[in-house]
């Protein structure tokens, strides 16, 4: 039993009538590596072991399961004080290097006289990821027909309005690991770290995500060797120059039936 | 003469035509106080001064422009490897407490043994921003046209849909300030820079977003002091309850003439 990952508040409407709506709960989770606080994040509760996961393996700080000795969640409890805390330890042997992380960018990354640029931080990410397999052509339906099933596991954002949501599918269409979170950062590592946990051999080849296509969601897309992303909003110039380089296929707006491809269109298929 | 916030890329479509669209541009922005880097964030390029200055704020570094210096940025140009760092100087005698800041939550903050919780974050805030002051009951027809009034300045958002908004407006709708980026954060923090310095004395009453409201919005509002926060989205928990404690009037859904009011409704009129 953990926390509630929707809750409800007193509302006023614009009538005046009052009634009680659901919200989607915000909590900060602390996230440990090797007894080190490595980032808070504003999370929505639950599958905290798996955003923990996935964040690590966005991070570049685990490659897999493997590396994994414990992930301890600190009680799953609904006292409000507690179940806020995941510890990880690697695995023996594993080799983790530990660095400060946050949710923007590595602040222990070398900086230039004049800040980062977005080059730099590319090719940070190329040097970590390597570029992405080439292959597979995948059918233009599937494609199209991802934010439809995306809205399948939007349980939460359907009871709340609040809540991003990430869904991992194979090449042929199955559902491989989803996540739903206030962050858009989180509900994909959630379903990276779901997907990681469930020690599944089939390889994602899709990452569909509700919100904007930002430097984010594509560093963590590469990290976890997917092809394709798609998105139902906007894409940011950063998010398609490193699509671009990593050889990711990079799909905006994809909504009715229309969809637009960014990056590496040799996957979409006639 | 900066960099720019928008950009272009060929795109493929569904039907397999190829044409270019607008994107919004995301870069890595640094900004450093005292020489010490406080953070960095992925932000759309443009009013990157205001983008520091109302950071600075909101995380209580600064608490107006009194406490100001210098804010130079490191070079107006279009070239892609400089113009993303911000260093401020505070004035002369102004009493600035250096701590290291991240987009999710202040790193330095002393955790529990289980993490930090929600009455924790709220708690903190309160510390730092104390009550927000009662008063103005607004009209109604303010609160439910104040997405009108948002869409009016999302100029980057009309042309790539992948730009978040804020707009700063007094307590008669007069518009004070607006902000644009990639990051909703960014927006508010872009909005209250600007109405910073811009010297006005006119408090902002209201505060408007296109995205969800969560804690942050609430807490760059409530050290901006800002009354009333309308998000044409949904609210979370943490931003309801931190809200309904600082003393600010939450109001979310605001779409269509209708609203929800979360937290304090004494200052919606009749």
């Amino acid at each position: 039993m953990g926390k509630p990952s929707i809750t409800s508040r007193s509302v006023q409407r614009a009538d005046g009538t009052t009634r009680d709506d659901e919200l989607a709960v915000e909590e900060p989770l602390e996230i440990r590596l090797l007894g080190e606080t490595l980032g808070v994040t504003l999370r929505t509760p639950g599958e905290d072991e798996a955003l923990a996961v996935g964040f690590l393996h966005g991070e570049g700080l685990i490659t897999g399961i493997a590396d994994l000795g414990t992930v301890v969640h600190c009680g799953k409890t609904t006292d409000e004080a507690y179940g806020n805390l995941v510890e990880v330890t690697p695995a023996p042997g594993a080799h983790v290097v530990l660095k400060r992380v946050d949710r923007t960018r590595r602040l222990t990354v070398t900086t230039s006289a004049c800040g980062l640029c977005g080059r730099v931080t590319i090719d940070d990410l190329v040097a970590m990821a390597g570029p992405v397999p080439h292959g597979p052509v995948l059918d233009r339906a599937l494609l199209a027909g991802a934010p439809e099933r995306l809205r399948e596991v939007q349980a939460r954002f359907h009871r709340t309005g609040a809540v991003h949501g990430a869904l991992l599918l194979s090449a042929t269409g199955a559902m491989l690991a989803s996540g739903e979170d206030v962050g858009r950062h989180n509900a994909v590592d959630k379903a990276v770290g779901r997907w990681l946990l469930s020690g599944s051999t089939e390889a994602p080849a899709l990452l569909v995500v509700s919100g904007r296509a930002g430097f984010d969601v594509v560093q963590k897309a590469a990290m976890a060797r997917v092809r394709v992303v798609v998105s139902v909003s906007a894409a940011t110039s950063l998010a398609v120059d490193t699509a671009e380089r990593v050889g990711l296929t990079l799909v905006g707006f994809c909504r009715d039936g229309a969809f637009s491809v960014y990056s590496h269109p040799e996957r979409v298929g006639p």
